[in-house]
């Protein structure tokens, strides 16, 4: 009952983000020096992705795109001020000392909760958006101080490689969403109405390309000045190879060519690559590439519709097959591509982010299912002004 | 007669644009160091801004997308190098000394004319928007040259506080609209027929988005390379605070979201900060931008239209709510942020710049109902080639 | 027989790239500096323009829009790791020593193979274009060579000015592409189903656009960094010019205007300023702007449809309007704006370019033409999947 009344979690959730972010410590300026505005434009490369690569993306909806374009907005204003707030208060590991980084850091949690909102996207009130934000941040830096900062004392400090976070960012927030659309999926939810036209097509390419254009920006955004270069050519690399292994895989599988596949899947390159693009060289990366094309393909063309029919889940976006099982794959690349690699620290990583991802995923899924009960699924008119002629 | 004739004015101002832009003086890349490429990304993002941002936020209306992103292009075209040429002959102070400065100056000056165009968008012939840029450019520089440069000695060097020009840009463009849209309404205009549809709506959601993700820059651009990422990070705590207060306030006032409100009140925030980027804290920040978004929500979906009926005049893209009453909040709001702030200057700063637009503004708007005599408003048809199946 | 069959030549055209990529020599990321970091972020811009600016300007045709975007994406991946192969393998002169430079040597082969394709756009199948991109970039690095680096020992190394590339990425893919179009032409082709809508025509100013805000970063990338700054100032001038010169022209020529004149020739003044982007000052940059915007207005408005019916081919896009005579333009103007100019050099290099490109690009298109067999032009149907509510 409770649950269901919007206006109250709604003002309650923005108080709540209000007093956070309202708490964050003012950092002094000092420290930052001319690297830093190195580190600023790569920063607001990883904004064009959050903001207009994402959300255009997730706009492939033929009566929901003004819909994910808002819950784009108020996921990211949500998530970035919370992580800034609860990395600066110190409250897993110590605060990041360097602002600039900081907020990369929040950009990538930012990112995180994207994909992750991706596999219940049109599926939820614009205000659970926030609600999810607010659920997911916490999870998703505890997982990230668990693997990557020695929390807990599981795993040894900087043993986990995932400088682009192939694991701890993408297998991660596909994962929580894969965890939060088997708790939430109501089984006789139709699928069918999952469906783009030509207008949505496009501005789903626009999402995509603008995600290709800076992937490498999101991969170097903390190497060392003298490493950027390289990093942002492995990434293009692994791009490269993952565009046109999509575009084989496609026509394969499918005898013609589908935009979504083109739209998503090319980007597997991207995703594959983050752990390793520090570490690998060019050929390996379009190699790493090829291979999460093809993954990728072969999962958005064949296999999501089965697991979808056994697990009874819907993962509007396909996340899973973008950035849930590429994650995995990159990450796992690591250990053969990672020269003098800890391949049980690396595995451990991957375990520890696949339970710390499906298990809260799927709490926060049984929580998201008890605010629910929108009435269409999938339509901008639920919560936007739609003028009658235009639907 | 001699203004309604309009390839003499067309012809006559291209003439004079090209006889100031070709009087430019050359200037040496001398002095000119690493430091400026830093700067120089942000001159580009800013660039991205106009264009890109300005251009397909004002591209909402259902049949008038092609003609105001024709007219952005036109606007800036002539902004920029009237604004280099007039600064680089020292009509205004001395020349700036750096080319990048006043490379990132004209651009701002150019916003400003953006938002200004946008009170009027949709009631102005194509070579009308020319003759505008003509005339605002050199108001805009005196004012600019008033308020921050101690121009005619009214107000002390460097008193009046508006890092990110949320006096001088944002609302001295409104309010300069406002003064032309005054002048030039007429009363028997049909207001309903600014309109958007679904597609329209998402173009305009994607200069939002531009716009968001690179106001950091915008804001940033000629602070000292150890403070642009500290100044990045308010301007975007400032956004997130106007994006969620923006979504709470739509829906507190329509029942519905708006998601014209969600494409420009989302921005109050980078308007409102402008003065304080500098200064403010994190949480200050983000509560500045909490009351700009709230402010300019009330604005579009209470204020706008009471202040249209009582003043008899039609704000096209509502620049008013978006760029004025935010621009003057975070004007004011310097007074309580910055610590040992001249009062007295920062207010005299804000009186004069509404002064030098309104008055400049309604002289300009009687020029332009001069010039007028357009048939349809709002109509790509007017002057654009429009095949007949696809209006 | 063979060259109908579409699945060996897929598979084969991938293998080989494939193959070739894999052989990328792994450069050390050594002798990178912070100066490479400003580089790339202008590689990133230039990465923006190929997908994002090129994809969405040729997204212009109606029903076409996908395949574009789809066309765009596999060009660009096919030619970048080939180019990069090709360069550090050292087969036409020395390997690029540095990274980053060899980076953006390989887009600029990718902008030429995008102009090159935007002639032929629409009546190749898709995995042509992948064809097309292995047959260009050889031919390419040849030219590249032949008339910057004293390949062969014919012009001197240095005496061709073209910074930007007007002469050897822009008039040379455009002229590749009219050799191509030469060829393959059917002389029974309707040129009529080159037709734009709303929607597409917005598309495809967002891709114009987005091509003109990143065009000073593709003149100045490899500039020195203290010329970074004027050099963007240039060619912004001279964007200036031509859009101006473009809203004049269309007007004059066509008594309304053409939004595909706006969307294409305001950007002549990029392709023309580029031989000579470091060296005209600002005046001079917005009159090589002015003529090379009413030159490619001229062109798109009166001289095309000429052409077109004299020498029987079709230029789907335009871009010997865009690309072709404004790039010979701006390498001409070189000889009067550049002192101490080696005027016989100048010319060589663009004679040896307009052969380098017309004469292969006709036998490329013979090949085209052998395999092609497309049943309906200038539709996405053909080989993407479009559900028939759509269409």
């Amino acid at each position: 009952m409770f649950f269901r009344n919007n206006r109250w979690i709604t003002v309650a959730s923005l108080v709540l983000v209000l007093f956070m972010a309202t708490s964050v410590r003012c950092l002094a300026a000092d420290g930052s020096s001319i690297e830093d505005v190195q580190k600023y434009d790569r920063a607001i490369q990883i904004m064009a992705m959050l903001l207009v690569g994402f959300g255009f993306l997730m706009a492939f909806l033929r009566k929901y795109g003004r819909s994910a374009l808002t819950a784009t907005f108020l996921l990211v204003s949500a998530a970035l001020p919370l992580y800034m707030l609860l990395d600066s208060a110190g409250i897993f590991g110590s605060a990041t000392p360097l602002e600039i980084d900081r907020f990369v850091l929040a950009e990538f949690a930012g990112a995180s909760l994207l994909i992750c909102a991706g596999a219940c996207l049109g599926r939820l009130k614009m205000y659970h958006y926030i609600v999810l934000a607010l659920l997911f941040v916490p999870v998703y830096m505890l997982n990230e101080w668990i693997v990557l900062e020695n929390g807990l004392g599981l795993i040894k400090l900087g043993s986990v490689v995932d400088t682009g976070g192939s694991i701890v960012i993408h297998a991660f927030g596909a994962l929580f969403g894969l965890g939060i659309v088997l708790a939430m999926t109501n089984k006789k939810e139709p699928a069918a109405l999952i469906e783009s036209d030509y207008t949505s097509d496009r501005f789903s390419m626009l999402g995509s390309m603008v995600l290709w254009v800076f992937w490498p920006g999101f991969c170097a955004a903390l190497v060392a000045p003298d490493q950027v270069a390289y990093t942002a050519v492995n990434v293009v690399f692994a791009l490269c190879g993952s565009t046109l292994a999509t575009y084989l895989g496609t026509v394969a599988l499918r005898r013609k060519i589908s935009i979504s596949d083109i739209a998503n899947a090319s980007l597997a390159g991207g995703v594959a690559i983050g752990a390793t693009c520090l570490f690998a060289n060019h050929p390996t990366a379009f190699i790493i590439g090829i291979l999460a094309g093809t993954l990728s393909t072969f999962g958005f063309a064949v296999m999501q519709s089965r697991l979808e029919r056994t697990f009874k889940f819907i993962d509007t976006c396909g996340v899973t097959n973008l950035h849930g099982w590429p994650g995995l794959l990159g990450g796992i690349a690591a250990v053969f591509v990672v020269r003098g690699i800890d391949a049980g620290s690396q595995f451990a990583g991957i375990g520890i982010t696949i339970l710390m991802a499906l298990v809260p995923g799927f709490v926060v899924g049984r929580i998201m299912l008890a605010m629910s009960g929108i009435r269409k699924h999938y339509d901008d008119s639920v919560e936007i002004i739609v003028a009658t002629e235009n639907v």
